[in-house]
């Protein structure tokens, strides 16, 4: 499929919102807000294909264990993710965001190659 | 499914090993050696389900860019992703590692919730 339009069209690549949450300082409670409160609202968020989240487990390459959960979001291509986050439900879980993610905690876009 | 022998048994849950590279010196030589070099290592590994990469673009959180690429490979369990480290193919893939990740690079294992 090619995008509409005069430009030259590129292949929509999937992006993903990678989210890398440091250790918080009470973790139930931050365990509780997160299932509880704020991926509620980030299944709210329109475009959004699917998430996949998991706890950070071993840290094997002798490292400290420096991040506690890793969360992606994945959308069809930029501009769905920036969609995404400029509506209601994205603005309301980015406000929920400031308030759980302990500091030091990451967040990036990346483009998925394959 | 339930896992044989006496013990009780626990479901199955998708495994990921996480990798964090931080930025290369020469990027195009790190390029070069991971689509190259690293990724067919990685790909011959047994009991590999899948793998997820992506270059990591901006870091939308005010923060550094402290890392270059994220790398996902995804095995059946925490056993298979033993496994597969434990054989010929894992163990060539982990000493090309060594030589790939720039100082700084993390490595976690992440059990995935969904």
């Amino acid at each position: 499929m090619t995008a509409a339009g005069g430009r030259r069209s590129v292949p929509a690549m999937t992006v993903k919102l990678l989210v890398l949450y440091t250790p918080p300082e009470d973790a139930d409670a931050f365990d509780a807000h997160y299932a509880g409160t704020h991926m509620p609202l980030v299944a709210k968020i329109p475009g959004l294909l699917r998430t996949e989240t998991g706890l950070i487990g071993a840290a094997i390459d002798g490292g400290e264990k420096s991040f506690y959960r890793i969360t992606e979001l994945f959308f069809e291509d930029q501009g769905a993710l920036q969609a995404g986050f400029g509506s209601d439900e994205g603005k309301a879980t980015a406000a929920d965001y400031q308030k759980i993610a302990p500091p030091g905690s990451r967040m990036f876009v990346v483009p998925v190659d394959d």
